[in-house]
């Protein structure tokens, strides 16, 4: 998520309330309770038509009953209290050996984009790359070989700019007093107090995430729609188990520790071509989606946006609450701004996804350059 | 290697006349020549003696000769005269395939280092991460949900810095008059006046080199040697030939766009607990053993020090010649100041290496966390 | 001048050939020669109204017969052949004496504009300001006195943002071979070669340059034409003659040392509140003023616009030639971004001047915050 | 103050108790009460010696009995509630033209340092400034005139590196539970929560800062001890007393809105020659000096150390206590890392201190070129 935009972005919603981008389905007959607490889904297609409605609800129980804004307390982590890796330790020798088989003809996809300052940059981010060392330093060249040399400068937001990898310090939820930084949390619980560094994060720091190697899945809804879809239209359970559907996945093939990706035709739409679109909002998962995603113990969520959940929110005053879900609550990764074109273009759903966050230490995320193996 | 590093380096050198680290070796009775122009390389153990000396020989011959201060010129490249990738065109969906056998358990080694502020830094270099937005933005926490965030902030020589992949807009020689950037050339003889732009080099960034998913191979000195390297120490064919026979990996085994790996022991010895010593110089490979990699086609070459080869160089009128042999004459990158100690401990000597150079526009090298499966 | 923005901009007005704001001036008929070379300008209204179109075929004139592409070599400059320290030299303890009495009130007029992310930047220029270190350190706060505290980090072409003082190693001009940087001079001969430094330059660097505290004027084209001037229009001399003649200001007033500043109507109009159209071009002086002011020997000319001269300049083949004029030739710093609304508004034309650059050493320019004391 | 260098710094006392750098002086016979309370200060001489000592009970009174870790709530300001510009509100006009006729000769003085990467960087600090853009653009040289120009990209903690100006964003204290954000405090009471702001400070940046154009004092410790000072030794009243009276200047003499500055050589030993050492600690003004500022009701204080208040402190469970004294309680100024040799070394003990903060929207300090003239 681009944090640096959210103070910007939720001013601008309080100041023009929003209308839901579509009208709120009815409620579902079959009990959303089970869907959401129990570990199996079944019988989705007919349940999924309750959407963010239900969800909401749940998060307003959740607040009357529970100890914190976002539910009853998500801690300590299913990896014991001191674990600071998250999802990826499901990322084990034996989930690599589990994905090797998936490399049939040695095709690599590129799934990022390319740093540039043309980037869209949400609030105040700056993206700042420039070139050192021209040959004329005073004593360039140097010895008979006459060597000469660039350096490159780097000036940016860079665990969350461009393609980027959402860590476990990234997003948290107060859960307290106002300001009491006591009562801050974050993944597994840990708090502001506990963490905070203004030289790099001492715990949930991005270099705590284990290396990803895993089978990677691709969503299309452009395909399965037939369109790109549009800002603030939310993938729903039923839209998710559709497009599985078409492509021939079975919803029972998801293993803990896969990484899954949804391709919404956002970025390719607007990624430079109109940064200030591309920046309103975009197409996403709603809470459900993210509740499922956190069922089947997903390792990573990615998608052609800024977000990967829809924006905005299906409750507007639940902003950007599918990043509680997957990060704080679940240790679960977020994988923004991708490019998933290739993918989609060549209909290769399933993959080999590799991602090796950048071990910048106590980062909140990280740049990179993920990639498809098929 | 580390640029900004270069001028103080050359001048303390200039200043005081380095004497040989050992002495040079007696000429070869076999021909240098059919080593280093054959394609093949054969009997080597006895051939490999003459080290340093001959190269520098050759060296010399080929100014008086040649075209440029290396030798002939190198340009156009053997993939054409337009090319910007270099040695990563060698990964090709065959070559993915060929590597794939080699991950037999699944197990991951970390290759690189964690990036931070206490990590050495050369001459003027900085790393500098910062942690942005406490919770207590004056609009946070977002909704009811209560959402709070982070921030990173990065500034740094990001392509050299840490672990670096050294990319083809790094290094180059100047190839006529003194100043004369229409004579400055770089890999497939690119010149100044064509690549050069404040904002990110308009030829060879570092996002035209492909994600690289190949064989690896490590040369473990460490272990042959019983001892960690010295600085100033130089890897000679000899010692390269010993040590893989040690390791039961012919050279015969190599084949284009492999990449090999070299354990010092230095970085184990020096990263962070001494940077200043860390820096000096290093032990590492010798142009002979350079020309080796070109001549075998190799995709990369790395190590546990910050410029793989060795400084002081043989010859020290020819710093970092092995820099201008592997990047600017053949394309081929190299990973510096990588771990390669687990590797080691675990006599893991053959490897799928992979590694996604992050793709910023422009850049002369990039930071990751490069793998090795097995 | 916002240099990074030059490729742009040029090659936009390459591609959109423009047409002159405005139809030249009829030749003059008093000679332009006298007026340009003498030392002593007489005679002006008459003599201004050639403007434009006579400075251009002086410029072509002197390529036809000087030693570089704008004119005769200007080196060795009026200080010597050391010197780098350009028109800040005539800020001596006598002409500070000689400014003094024009302190009456004791009144301060903020001259500068505040630094923050929402100005205008060109280009691909940056500018980033970050809060560091909420008080949840993990050490703080500190001691029994709770000592809590804030730092700052900033990214930025810090020289050339906002309200800049360009210095005399920002502008040059290639007096040679394309690509030649031994021919590639700057204020005083100094070349490219001599003073390249990618940490800081070695020569012009702006912490050469001395503090000023010197008589200011204020041409109020605002008040004087009764309006905001427009894009691409010239202050021309009759222009500035009219100007001083209606604010009672001789010209024969002036003296070596002195600072002139145009108030445009720009950055009012414009400044954060349209920054395309502010960085589309500007009004400002034109060739035969920049002429003007170097015979006047004055030590600073500013603006409230961001190249103080014209843009698009009269001809437009001759891109920022009054930066060269000014800086490269005659050692003249130029003042842009400025606010100079408040001395228009309360008519104060005369006024101390204090202006310390920020000694960065090797910079090319310098923020900071000008003021006028009445 | 060197803030991010706080946290080691604290660490280090804590791990190494330190022994008093000299015996605390017997307790005064008159009252210290009276010393502190009253406004105006007489008998200074006798009253002085009890220094640290005495200063460390009343703080401990003052917890005792008052709402804050420093003493009674300090808040709202002289100058308000609303107040942000602290003490250089006593820059008025009237203020101006009472420092004018110290300006005899027009000499001017540089009292702050070149900013550069060799200057003592504290902590995880970072200064880097960089030259961009050589001639070798793929556009330039611009139109005939063949303009080439650079660019300058600096990254660092702006506000608080090299020659600094702390700011009243800069130092707050912890006035309630730990962690508690609405009751961090700073100058004017202002909470942590109404003014943090990732991006900029919302309330108290540098920018609220008035130009600062006043009396300025020199107190040449140097010259009064014959030596330069030691690290931990304090400048107590009798040594401030003292050097004035050696200097013949009054304490009567002494105006609301002065500014002082003390020269203790620390600075001139070992800035960039050790800086290390420079950084360890520094002689400095004790608590006591810090209040007799604040009752003088003085504008800056400013010193050739890196914080002006003697490290370690008098009382080592109060470190930095004379920041909080000056900075957060009275909204007075620290001008640090000055240069104060050449005033020295001419027995310049009054001029005019001229020094215009940058104004950085939001920052907590500035860097500068502060001057004085006679």
């Amino acid at each position: 998520m681009q944090g640096g935009w959210l103070e910007q972005f939720y001013r601008r919603m309080a100041a023009e309330p929003k209308t839901a981008p579509e009208a709120p389905a009815a409620p579902s007959e079959v009990s959303r309770r089970d869907f959401i607490q129990s570990g199996l889904v079944t019988g989705v297609t007919a349940g999924m038509a309750a959407g963010g409605m239900l969800a909401q609800t749940q998060v307003a129980q959740a607040q009357a009953t529970g100890d914190t804004p976002i539910g009853p307390k998500w801690w300590p982590s299913r990896w014991g209290p001191q674990d600071e890796a998250g999802a990826s330790n499901w990322i084990t020798p034996a989930k690599v050996l589990e994905a090797v088989p998936l490399i049939k003809t040695g095709k690599i996809y590129e799934m990022g984009r390319v740093y540039q300052g043309e980037q869209p940059a949400f609030g105040a981010r700056v993206f700042a790359l420039r070139i050192l060392g021209s040959p004329a330093n005073a004593d360039t060249p140097f010895g008979n070989n006459k060597l000469m040399y660039h350096d490159d400068f780097v000036c940016t937001e860079l665990g969350q700019t461009g393609t980027q990898f959402d860590g476990l310090g990234h997003i948290g939820c107060e859960t307290g007093k106002r300001g009491d930084l006591s009562e801050t949390r974050w993944y597994n619980g840990v708090t502001e107090l506990e963490m905070y560094n203004m030289n790099g994060l001492t715990k949930l720091g991005i270099e705590k995430v284990k290396p990803i190697f895993t089978r990677g899945v691709l969503v299309d809804m452009v395909a399965h729609l037939g369109r790109n879809m549009n800002l603030g239209e939310a993938i729903k359970p039923a839209d998710l188990m559709g497009a599985l559907q078409r492509q021939n996945i079975s919803e029972g093939s998801f293993k803990p520790g896969d990484a899954i990706f949804f391709r919404t035709g956002w970025s390719e739409q607007h990624w430079i071509k109109d940064n200030t679109k591309y920046n309103e909002g975009c197409p996403g998962i709603n809470l459900d989606v993210a509740k499922w995603i956190a069922q089947k113990q997903l390792c990573v969520a990615g998608a052609d946006t800024w977000p990967v959940e829809v924006v905005p929110s299906e409750n507007p005053d639940l902003p950007f609450v599918c990043h509680q879900e997957l990060i704080t609550k679940n240790g679960i990764f977020l994988h923004e701004n991708m490019d998933l074109s290739e993918l989609g273009k060549d209909r290769v759903y399933e993959f080999v996804y590799v991602f090796t966050p950048l071990r910048l230490k106590g980062a909140t995320g990280s740049p990179g350059r993920p990639i498809g193996i098929v």
